[in-house]
């Protein structure tokens, strides 16, 4: 099995999570007495309903993988959003899919580039891959909920799925 | 009256927040089968007990102020931390001071000078200035307590204070 991937649009990851970038973004609120302009990005991020309230900022330096790259799992955070944001420039891999709280459902397994002014923001329960980077190394801020259950973490494996960039 | 400042590190803000950096950090866990360092960073992010739990997510463009730099103002979150993360190169200003809720104490007041690599998180009740960076602009990831009242956002005024870079 095989994924072509697609350049990362507003319009084509909307299912799946908020966009963290101001590229092309005309709207924005004039504040600090006209010294800054502030976009507003997510649409959700944090916690379900019920869940603890307990944020997380982390800086995760990703690692370049083997090429050609194969993927054989997904993870998915029912509990919480998670947000991704490029900290220096470079390429990297958004690989999502839809499906329920058991599995993914891989037919519907989708890849998108992104740049280096590019962030995205998983909403709960979408299902993706672990962080991947094309650089040798790239440093991202990430923003999700503080890790005090296990029971915000689903991992689901399958047979290498080759993904052609 | 006039403020010195000096080069931002995790020892002269601790009282005020976190520093988002990974500069001279060797402590990481390696998660991601070994092809992700994660620095754990903030250690308070996002909400006191009982405020709600909504998080932003939001990029703001700092915009430069005159030289010499004069401030008048400083702000409180009450309720929530919020950190600022810059997004592309550049030196920027963290200007803080203690204080109580009604109004900080301006004896105490400090200037620390940031470079492209450092955030900080303001720890909730953090009296500080809105931002500034000394760049044409520069993009900053806000991560802050979604604003649902204006509970959580104290100004207060003073005479004009000379800030010396």
């Amino acid at each position: 099995m095989e994924i072509i991937s697609q350049k990362l649009t507003k319009s084509n990851f909307n299912e799946f999570g908020d966009i963290l970038s101001i590229e092309n973004e005309i709207n924005y609120t004039t504040i600090n007495n006209g010294f800054t302009h502030k976009y507003d990005l997510s649409k959700f991020i944090g916690n379900k309903n019920n869940a603890s309230n307990k944020v997380a900022i982390s800086i995760f330096r990703g690692l370049k993988r083997p090429n050609p790259l194969k993927i054989n799992m997904l993870e998915c955070h029912p509990l919480g959003s998670q947000s991704f944001m490029p900290l220096n420039r470079g390429t990297w891999v958004v690989i999502v899919c839809k499906g329920d709280r058991e599995k993914p459902n891989l037919k519907d397994l989708k890849c998108f580039i992104a740049n280096k002014n590019q962030g995205v923001n998983y909403f709960p329960g979408t299902w993706h891959h672990p962080l991947i980077t094309l650089e040798e190394k790239q440093d991202f801020m990430v923003v999700d909920k503080k890790n005090e259950t296990d029971k915000n973490l689903i991992e689901f494996c399958f047979n290498d799925i080759n993904v052609k960039l």
